[in-house]
């Protein structure tokens, strides 16, 4: 059978990470079907030509509109910004092509709805669409989602989730399309924090129905680089100059939802938590038990067992690393430490095994479409004094709520 | 030169806690006046007689009014609910006795108000006032705060403190003094949730202008204790009867501030945190570098010194149990540890040296009333759908922040 | 009933922790006898009646035989250094009183034993004696010997410990007589490794068969204390002389130990583990799981369980401060901290428990002779090439061992 | 220019690590010279093909020799067991092939020396060779050697390392060729006690000179695996019968060397430790700070600097992740973990920089011999009664040493 060709759209730092998941889940999995790296897309000829060069895809391309014309591709993975994925997305599924679009879903409500809708009409078709909230493919976190659906901390009665960086601390940090909201959609909320609200609805399975938040840019003006916006997050690249441009996205993102079944959860999404490098932690408190996870020290979870004999009770540190967790049997012995990258091998395996299985894998682009919604009512709770806001209206909800 | 005489009024888990301190302190630190643990006063006559045994009261008695009007007494130490602070200091202070009042101050802005109105008049001629917030006390909190006003974090950019427990998990927790708002004031959001407000106040140097806030009841109804309310948090105690009562106080308490610089602080209060016993927990992040405490472990302090060299960066963990750090020169060697015990004796060594001095004591009842200002505005948020609320006045600011 | 008195012979920092425990016990516990701090005893006047003043004794002395020869003392409580414990001890104990003896039991195997055959004697007569290791009753210790006696591990095999200090890592550090061999008998080894070897003992119930060990003394030459000996581990004590004096002790003593079940047992003591202060700690594996503990974090325990669901497996952290927990009830509600000093607590609550039952509390002299025999094993192991050497003979067992 | 061709002799756990190390490291990296994974050897011909298939070899091959004898290929990668590697290696250098050879070097003092003199003849001709102890390159291991080496902690004055696994508690687990001193030259000590030797080594900078040591083993006899031998440590491959075998080798080491500076280390090694799944960890003390690794934790490491103001000392985390860390830059943004197999890259990176720049890469097999020269002079210990030995002359020291 021939293998599944991919082409990838952008050669960002997510361009880099998706690389690694498309070279390496072949080799460390069974794959139902072989998988060919065919083509890098880029707008400069020259660095996708590099990019293809390095990562290892047999050919680069300029025209990410003639790659999905052709014939013989047949997932495109989209790593560009957020501001393109609509369009992208909605052409390859138009096209017929199983697409891998990365998180957040889009820039605005409206484009994530036009993609869920073009998912669900391509999905009549047999064609595949999956977001890249790769998180969900750590083995810890699809260990909670497990524990938590078998009833491990039986009633979900409240979460606590933050994702917490510090690279905007420095205020020599140049203003990168990140900090751009014509680009990036939004900032620290946008970024990070659609994975906290992804992960807290995956893990307990419950939606979140309303929320109130405050977004705040704590430092307001940045040097601008010199030349064409930065794709990394990385301190190092781009000279900056004596230009000052205004940040138009938030830095810190704190918020509150309620969920489907009337449990709280707080949020906190910053780029100012010094010290604090990638530090997406979760705890998910039921009545039987809690799990609690921390991406800084992403091979393992604590798990508390209420139901315990009582002196023996107390948080357990699950090294999530034994061939029975999830995913782990592919790699290492029990105790060998898994990576940043390898969710994005699981994510691989993923979607390969529903293309060849004939199934919808998760993330979907309604999902996807979910977290926006989300992103886009505390957005407006923001705007709006904090006040309640429904999810999906984005209106608020006013008034006294209890 | 005769010792002070301290009266103590009331003796449930904090008079416990108290008593410790008043009798630890005076051996282990070399206090400028002696003290003596005169009298303790509870309303039954037998159970106070008890204590008073137990805990080495020279005598017991029944009428607080009786005691506070004796010559003899220098001190009052309240440790009665918070529905009576406000009586007992009112007329302590107005007897001319020095008073140790247990947080949080009162159980309404109004109390405290003229709590702290009282103990300014009562300042004039030379009488101390004191509010038990012993956290500060802990070695490493007062080691934050002297570290933050030295600017080793530099201008403060964030915080993120929660207070979580879990003893409310069980749903057969009886319905205690505690959950009933006309004894408790509030739930988790007085109880614990002041503790963090004044953590966050004390560490940072800056106070909290407006909140947004939420609070919560997830178990609405729970058993009623069979006989009169319960003073402990304890689950051993207290025969339960088949008659359920209506919990009058939140479980949860969400909130944000706004502290005087304009950072952003995100609190999170709770006794539904499953596996979390006594989990407060506060990070104050700086443009210089961060700290972060926990008080389940509460002999270290984490420190983040974005100035160090680049490679050496990290969190470190400074053990607060050197003979250089506060207060701990009185107790053991390096790397002995101390309990949560130890705030009570450093309290009364700071309340005896203050009077011994003639200065006053932190934190003063303005200090207490600027956390009952705060717990206000939260509850007043919470009814007004989350709004942004200034404290102080209590109102909604209402209309888009930013 | 008359209280029992208790005069404590020796007044340096063991004396202040020893006073802290006879102090709280009576005012936290319910003792079966009251108690008494009758009189303190040390061969200066002034500063043994500053020390009785302070710490709450009634009486101050300066002649311990005198005071032994007393009616009126029930308990002798020793806490000079070990040169002098064999010779009080047996007088104390020939006069019929109750002793507490500070570890280690003495600085010879001859003083020991010597020392439990006059404990021996004594019990005949219904006179109970102990030997202070305190850390047996951190109630995480406790515990751990609980759940080891219950079959939690299963089979023990295989138990690794260290006892890991910093304090003459400084070149500077006086010649205290810690670093004097005829006053301390000897160094890491007698100090804290006789800790472990107790530690050991007591959670698993197996004795240590034999040994091989090495001591080294890592900085030799030590500038001499100003005036007399130094009762401290402190740097801040005591005006240092140019002139240098030998170190007569051990630095470290690495060792390892065959148990009485034939599994093998590691042991490190170091006072040079530059950062690590009082950093006991101990792990106990068997065939159905294993304990692990760490002074520096004393209230809690580790423990995993192979017998759980395999995906479940880890370290679970039980936090000891639940009322289920040994000794806990008597403090405070859940999660709040217990210190170094409530072992001396809990060490009072026993020995008292003990004489009101006409029961022999542990750790007997006998035990306390056992670790003096390890000791001596290893030093004679060290001196003959480390060859393994049997406990009680302290003669090398030669040969090839397996 | 043409990239330099590898055959990998082996294909078992370790054939799949250095696959990823291959594969990964051009793409990553920018290498001196592509590189191309050309051939890889087995006995069995189907499960070889399946292995090249599999991982992205361009051929596989039945028989080493005639790989070696190969104009094409230029190195030459040793993942067989230890009874193989000499044989391999020497003929592989003789054919003027570069050299890589995992760890350890040899099953003996014999052949590791007969390596190292083939290796130092090759070296002559610009043949290079190197011993695989990936460790050295997990990014905290290298940034470790770094800081001792710029003077981090002054002078080294204690060593404390173990490595700890746990796979050999269950007694049901097979008698697999890692249990067969014929196959494996030794067990916990050369499999992973190797590691911590030459980690020792590596980061100190300094030889071990004598060494002390027991061997132990704590299940003497377990199934026989129904077929060939197994070639990983995991619990599900391979039916067990119900004939029972000897267990050749050992379960646990304990011992401890002397450091050329005269220092002293403590070493462990077991797969008994219950609970511990890959715990390799190593503390480096001196006399101005210390540092401490853990292999279960491996992106981050301890550092004490005892320089420091005294109030802010303590254990800082170093996560190391940042761009100006060891490897780290051609990797993911910070706070992004590496797994375990990164160091594969790594090793591959600077393997292959070695051969383009003309220089003798690290660990050489002179390096290698050095380990194995320990573990033959601990295993000489343990068979004399555990008496100090020479390295080197593996002859036992024997008398008092101090």
């Amino acid at each position: 059978m021939t293998p599944l060709r991919v082409a990838m759209i952008g050669h960002g730092f997510m361009g880099a990470a998706h690389s690694v998941g498309w070279r390496q889940a072949p080799r460390m999995f069974e794959l139902p079907r072989d998988v060919e790296m065919t083509v890098v897309v880029g707008r400069n000829a020259e660095t996708v030509a590099d990019a293809a060069a390095r990562w290892g895809w047999v050919e680069a391309a300029t025209d990410w509109r003639q790659v999905i014309a052709r014939d013989d591709i047949d997932i495109v993975d989209i790593v560009t910004p957020g501001d393109s994925h609509a369009e992208i997305a909605i052409a390859a599924l138009e096209a017929g092509k199983h697409v891998l679009c990365e998180k957040p879903l889009a820039n605005s409500v409206a484009e994530a709805e036009a993609m869920a809708q073009a998912a669900r009409r391509a999905a009549e078709g047999g064609v595949r669409s999956m977001v890249g909230f790769t998180y969900r493919r750590v083995p810890a976190v699809t260990l909670m989602r497990d524990l938590v659906a078998e009833g491990a901390v039986g009633r979900v009665q409240q979460v606590r989730a933050a994702y917490r960086q510090d690279w905007l601390v420095d205020p020599e940090m140049p203003l990168a399309w990140r900090l751009q909201k014509e680009h990036a959609g939004s900032g620290a909320l946008g970024d990070i924090g659609a994975h906290i609200i992804d992960m807290t609805q995956f893990v307990t399975g419950l939606g979140i129905d309303e929320v109130t938040g405050t977004l705040d840019t704590i430092v307001k003006q940045r040097p601008l680089p010199e030349g064409t916006r930065s794709p990394s997050l990385s301190k190092r690249e781009g000279a900056v100059g004596a230009a000052m441009g205004e940040v138009t996205v938030d830095d810190v993102a704190l918020f509150s939802g309620r969920l489907a079944n009337g449990a709280l959860a707080s949020f906190e999404a910053t780029r100012f938590a010094t010290g604090r490098k990638n530090a997406l932690s979760i705890e998910v408190s039921g009545d039987r038990g809690s799990l609690v996870f921390d991406l800084e020290d992403l091979n393992s979870l604590g798990f508390y067992d209420r139901t315990a004999p009582d002196i023996r009770q107390g948080f357990t540190k699950i090294l999530v690393t034994e061939a029975s967790h999830p995913y782990v049997a592919a790699w290492w012995p029990a105790g060998h430490m898994l990576g940043y990258e390898h969710g994005f091998s699981h994510q691989v395996v993923d979607l390969v095994t529903a293309i060849a299985d004939g199934t919808d894998p998760h993330p979907s682009f309604d999902e996807g479409l979910s977290v926006q919604q989300v992103l886009d009512a505390v957005e407006g709770s923001s705007r709006n004094g904090s006040t309640w806001t429904r999810v999906g209206a984005a209106v608020a909800v006013g008034g006294a709520r209890r």
